[in-house]
């Protein structure tokens, strides 16, 4: 249920009404615009007085809505989210340029991919630590070490960084992480969401394998509705009977999450692709499509990579689309 | 890699060459047949030298091993795995009739369906307390609650329980239940895997949404690396095109795991359709396609049903599909 | 729109008004049932006045009709279609036991497996002489020379062929095939649908590589409304991501569309599943999911053949199959 | 089997053995580079004699090929293909913008379309007089008196057009048509692929619902083996499990086509969408891809067609779609 308050209204008769509601045993998301202020209902509404609330001197009109997701939701939210991660900026016209290895190997690998990709314009370094691996007995992750050797190349480059989590039990090894990362296999682990949706940290959210773009939003929900509002939406690619490419890149998925949400979405071409040759390319067509940012691994030895080397741009390669991208953007 | 033991060989030798391959740091799993024993060396087996292992006079043969899964593959393991839930034995020619209710809702209910069940021949009790939801804000299950009811439904009927896991740090929780389920959602929850890898309760591990049969079973070995080979495989539908029913189920993937792994395999006709009415068919179908079993949601009050109530046959419904069921395997 | 007639009108004055609507530029599809006769009303009837057409006193109701398929709709025919091929009769009860080769490849090669799949109980042949082939390099049947060799073993063994036709030009070489097979890849042929929609021949319809039942249904449409009510419609697998069959058997299909069509289905687990050894599994679970018949690929030297021999049966395990089938079909 | 030719050789010994090859049944594809020659032979060559041929004098190199496209293969023809339709030219780095309505629909309207879209820069146009619909009771086209409107719109305009042909009988009718487009439904009817192979008119030829890369690569084979090799394929978006757009866009297929044939690559972002909002940020990632051209739905009165309405653009939208490509293309 929505309630618009008129223009303006006193701000204690508003706080007296959200109490108000919140005593009702609802959650309210306040939306606060230039001129006017919406009021998410979040939780049963069944029982609300709709005609009560409609009559109060301060409130405009009130809408049940069939809407499912609420708080991503553009309707009641128009302006773009801007999440910040320290001085970096994503969403609102502002890009994230995220970049780095699949996953983090040697403190003389990360720290050396962190130098090149800020050279070539990265605003942030992402690493894996945890790995999700589809088998037990393949390379999980340095975990908490590799955590460690993240710090190391933040302090050496200032680049904000992105990591994902597989486990609430590991979240306090993440305490000093920048961006907490959900992988696709986990977008609907709901434990997990509800989990980073009580941290006051930015959530990097991606698209589960074959999750709709619906499922993606009420996942982002689960965190929103725990109190955490910085989610940074991920698209990077889903499952189909694609005989080349790793899976299928669902581009459109960009201007349909923004037109359906306010929250910035970015791309993954590496994962969505697999091959290392054509991520420029998608790389790009993903910023022509409107992409709030993208995330690209990026290898100094991509041959020997413990993991996903086949789709790991090397530092110079970057370079290049970085150069390719901002022009694009500038274009656009 | 597989080391293939001579017949009938001593059995403290036999001990010593485990011991040392466990030295180097290698899980061994060990398959003892009728005659012969089969070693699987799980782990790195880079440095193992195969010649010396092969020179043993107590080794018949050392094969390195392609096969990605090797605890759950059938080439270890001719023989069909059996997992006992107290008395009753699912795989290797025994039948697991299981049914209930989505989720558990009150004592009344959940006795109720339990007898029902148990009338028309069910050896099993099913139903969710903890309900994995698309939505944060629909129904999320009695949680701890509905577990005790589960309990007090057993108690009346002498039914074993089995209820979805859906966080680790809930295990406590199921202490006393005796098949833990693992999702849909969760079959590429790896950290959830390994810790009921560490139970001894057998685990019944759901397809996830979009994944390929070697992705089940490599979610299989790791729940049998971790320790634990009390796995029952279920189908439950994949996400396609399909315009009618919410899922199309994949009723191949039975006499495919069959042939690939030891593992028994059972299907859920409900959650593949989403149609009380087809349930049946698709049931008959699974008995005739070779499954190990069924999971069947039953409800006594389908349209009041707090969650998938549309899925959910009546009691005699399901007691006339029972009986078709059991016709159908006197014949096979 | 539909015209529910009453009981027992009299026949000339129905027929006026089937004449009358005829003169509107209207199709008039006659369901003669025990006692009353539905008229289904096909094209554009949004200048048909209902409300005249009610008010004649031979009609009891007029109804628009959403439904986007009408002739082969249950509700307006809610009777199994039964079709007659010769002596064998498909649907409301009656099994086509459909079998043989991929490809017509000899005289002796057709005649042996008509001779063998005979003995075993199939009751129609089936043979590819117009093969669609993914690649213009590889064997594209023996075309009218195989339409020939098909005449001879169903003047050999009394069996009544069906054969695919993949285009209008070659109707006049098949005048004298008992069912046209109308493939996977031309289910969406309109014109070659509408063509054979002209002929007097049952039309045995797959279902295509991705397609929806209710497009099967639409492709079923533009048959019968072009005047050929004969089709039997075939599940043959969809394409999904499965890794070890070649296509995804959607068994719930059978059920589906049986509630939606009063045409029967049949199931093919050959080309579903592109693997011998599981052929079996499926046909029996087709036949327990209240298939309508079988259409199963048999080859008396499968190493050889010359298109699709790993998914052909030998004779002997047809033959054991359709032992299976039968004892199955009595318990149902 | 490919044969390379040793630079600068004898014309006339270089056709002797062409017309030797030919001799054996064998196709021979011709590819004249500016130094040496390839020739490709099509056919089975099992029964070629390689060691023979690389002896010959005139010859550099013989190799067996396990690709199974070859005439549209890229290493067997380096250069990107350039299609010629009139002035227009198609592929090595020339843009085509085809532009018009679903359907043809009266004089006005596609000459006003027409119009319309040449003065925004498009060097095409396209109109469906004959539509492949899924029901048979929804408006298929005006048929030939749709073809004569569009005549009537390129002599207005000077545009050539394109249309869609689902029938080779309907060939005559094409006579006077630039492009014959093979949609969607028909990628893989093959005698119909193998008609128009046998025409001298560019193709358009449009990826299947559910096809793979390979499959779309063998149907233009179909085309280029009869003898046509003015092939321009089409990415019009796959089926999935999409819950916003009608299809899923796979963009990734514009480089992965690029890398694996030297065929333009054209995308349709109407169809792959369906929905009009979205077009143009597609239509954007597209040009970013590197795809060769753009095929664009444009109606006067969207609200009103006939036909897919919901994805047309209006002339002023695509005014402002039309420039922002051609800045993006100066930036690329």
């Amino acid at each position: 249920m929505i309630v618009v308050m008129k223009e303006n209204v006193n701000q204690d008769r508003q706080n007296q009404l959200i109490d108000w509601l919140k005593g009702m045993g609802l959650g309210v998301h306040v939306s606060a615009g230039e001129f006017q202020t919406v009021l998410g209902l979040i939780g049963d509404t069944s029982k609300v007085d709709m005609d009560l609330i409609a009559s109060l001197d301060i409130v405009e009109s009130v809408k049940r809505v069939t809407e499912t997701f609420k708080c991503c939701n553009r309707k009641f939210h128009p302006e773009d989210s801007i999440i910040k991660v320290g001085d970096v900026k994503v969403g609102g016209g502002n890009f994230a340029m995220i970049a780095g290895p699949c996953s983090v190997e040697t403190e003389d690998q990360i720290v050396a991919v962190a130098k090149a990709v800020k050279a070539s314009g990265a605003n942030l370094l992402r690493g894996g630590a945890f790995k999700p691996r589809t088998s037990p007995y393949d390379f999980q992750g340095l975990k908490a070490t590799g955590l460690e050797l993240l710090k190391i190349a933040r302090k050496e480059t200032g680049l904000p960084i992105v990591s994902e989590i597989m486990n609430i039990a590991d979240l306090p090894l993440f305490e000093d992480i920048d961006v907490l990362q959900i992988g696709a296999r986990n977008m609907q682990n709901f434990d997990l969401l509800r989990e980073v949706g009580h941290t006051n940290k930015p959530i990097l959210l991606k698209r589960g394998l074959a999750n709709t773009l619906k499922e993606l939003l009420m996942s982002a929900e689960y965190i929103m509705a725990s109190g955490n509002e910085q989610v940074i939406l991920c698209e990077r690619g889903i499952r189909t009977y694609s005989d080349y490419t790793r899976n299928t890149l669902d581009l459109s998925a960009v201007p349909m999450l923004h037109e359906l949400s306010h929250l910035p979405v970015i791309v993954d071409p590496s994962h969505a692709t697999g091959i290392a040759r054509i991520v420029p390319s998608m790389a790009l067509a993903a910023t022509a499509a409107g992409a709030d940012g993208l995330i690209i691994e990026v290898h100094n030895d991509p041959i020997h990579a413990l993991c996903d080397g086949a789709q790991s741009l090397k530092p110079d390669e970057f370079d290049a689309l970085a150069g390719k991208v901002r022009k694009l953007r500038e274009v656009l």
